[in-house]
């Protein structure tokens, strides 16, 4: 039986990392897992407890297809809580994950061989989901001087549909200020290009709160998730915020795409947003870990990084080092112990020359794997 | 902004039954529910106390794309137990519901501009989720003395790229014996057609077994799900069996796509599969709801059906007693106090003559509900 070519997506390169990993683990290696895009923690206390709860009592079959109302309107408080914005829950689409938005999201704004701006380097999911919806993702390669974000003029004449940003972005940790997010919705309004705006990782932020693309126009997919500050990745839970005028083809498109997100995962999803307490304890966890980031790996000779905004990841240019970080990235796995995420997922080109740390997980991980990422680069510059 | 027009599906005309019926109920009138698609039951207890057990010791992040290797294994297992097939679990992919292997698989095996068979009447979403992903629906009209099934003729010359069957059928609940099943297969791997078979409904199934496709060749995708038999509709939990050649290329698309089916349902699923006893019990009662409703509609003047070989529902032609089910249906809805489904989602054309019964609920209800549609058809027919 043939396979269609849209479905000739790349691997992913740091699966290899992660079975190199795995097999090492089994010898009995200790690996220290940097490579990871997830918390360590699981879903709140609070999340788990209410759907225990909910198991004795309650069938959980389907729900609505846009999810449960009570947490469609929690979500909109969300909003007043973090952006001090008034939001009508009618426009919050629960979803399975941000993975479900995209989808809905790409399905409802764009027809096959449309075009879509993306920044280079970003999730390599975008222009995979892209290619298997028949679209064509256009990759713009960003500036280090911009902090790998795209500006308005790196969309022009390109004859786009849409545009998708990312603040804080993965792999980067950079964040679009307010100034910059409204200069690039205004210039996809202008050329009438539907901008869809990724905030998986608001709540996670450093120095400054991120920007919703709520706050500048209601004319925006806004594409959410609660798989990194609500800690439930493999709950498979996100939401979409869509224009008013939007909701119903939504709707539609989910009821016979998705049918709905899991009961189980909506319930969940409701209470961890009030579990404050656990949530911000995670979040001084990677507080401290990024300051022992910013301090360890420029010690350890990784001095090309700029310090993250949100998320949890640092990227570093490595191209003084190497120009194949695959087989730098198996080196350190190998020598120091330590699993990181080869660039060339988020970048085919320039990815060559770039690795990503993690600092997701435990603060006494990220404190060894520091200390081996020294100890090894020591001998290595040695030899 | 403006939206695609690959997403102007059709709305789910049940939908505006369940709505009024929720009106209904909500102004504390009592409504008998024959037009859910699902159990009534929730998900067996041994599934709900693993889940319980394991969100106290376990992280549950992302599982790999293709699903828990124990659950892969088991569902290779239930082929050994429910048709005596020997299966390699590396062929096993567990999805986000069956939901989700439908996007998997048409994206997989087809190009934007595809044609892929499907009969009529049958599940609405088929036509929908196609038509999303660019591909376009071919929609057969299967014969009452074929019992709503295609057969080989009628895919013939439809320059077809795949064919979707299902057995048990939705709404019909007939299902294609071993030499239907295979004259199909054959037909389309002559014609060098995908083959693809939704078995949602098997092990909920009468008078025979069902039989699965991999009986009859490894060259097609066999779509399952753990909505129906287990019980667990809201978890969004479903497995695929695919080619050992397109293995890798689902894996890459999920990857991307949903990165793994929700942890939590994964663990649910996999403790579901030694629930026999409760799993069994509620087939005792889809036995008796059937028996009842063979009965009971014929008496009530329904008796333009033919009795189902699985499944919940009972396919009614009423083209003898209205040519518009939607209004029939809202009527029912009215005078009796039941909900049924006009057969308009199912088939756009003859459902104007058709209704949908479930009997997916407990036996008490529909008795109720039969009691209910006699009384009602007999001051209809005086009138």
């Amino acid at each position: 039986m043939r396979n269609s070519s849209r479905s000739q997506v790349d691997p992913f390169i740091v699966m290899d990392v992660m079975e190199a990993a795995r097999r090492a683990e089994a010898k009995g290696r200790s690996i220290i897992h940097m490579e990871v895009g997830q918390p360590g923690t699981p879903a709140p206390a609070g999340a788990r407890g209410a759907l225990a709860q909910a198991m004795n009592h309650d069938a959980m079959g389907y729900t609505v297809a846009l999810g449960l109302p009570a947490l469609r309107a929690r979500i909109a408080d969300l909003y007043k809580d973090w952006y001090g914005l008034a939001l009508d829950p009618e426009r919050v689409v629960v979803t399975s994950g941000s993975s479900a938005a995209f989808i809905l999201a790409f399905t409802a704004l764009f027809d096959a061989g449309d075009r879509v701006g993306i920044g280079r380097p970003g999730y390599p999911s975008y222009r995979q989901i892209l290619k298997a919806l028949n679209l064509v993702p256009v990759e713009v390669e960003t500036a280090a001087e911009n902090r790998l974000q795209p500006t308005p003029a790196d969309f022009l004449g390109q004859n786009l549909a849409g545009v998708l940003v990312a603040s804080p972005a993965n792999p980067s940790g950079t964040m679009l200020c307010r100034t910059e997010l409204e200069g690039l919705i205004t210039a996809a309004h202008d050329q009438n290009i539907a901008f869809i705006s990724d905030e998986i990782y608001h709540g996670i932020e450093y120095e400054a709160k991120a920007v919703t693309a709520l706050e500048i126009s209601d004319q925006t997919y806004v594409i959410n998730s609660f798989s990194k500050y609500f800690s439930m990745t493999g709950w498979r839970i996100g939401w979409m915020v869509v224009p008013e005028d939007h909701v119903r083809v939504i709707e539609r498109l989910a009821q016979n795409m998705f049918i709905c997100p899991p009961h189980a995962s909506q319930i969940a999803a409701l209470a961890a947003m009030d579990c404050d307490v656990e949530l911000e304890a995670n979040m001084a966890v990677y507080r401290e870990n990024r300051q022992l980031m910013l301090e360890g790996l420029p010690k350890a000779g990784f001095d090309r990084i700029a310090p993250p905004d949100g998320a949890f990841y640092v990227y570093a240019d490595v191209s003084h080092l190497t120009n194949d970080s695959r087989a730098f990235a198996a080196e350190i796995l190998d020598r120091a112990g330590v699993a990181v995420t080869p660039g060339l997922d988020f970048d085919p080109e320039r990815g060559h020359g770039t690795l990503r740390f993690s600092y997701a997980r435990s603060t006494a991980d990220i404190a060894e794997g520091l200390r081996r990422l020294k100890t090894f680069m020591d001998k290595r510059s040695e030899a």
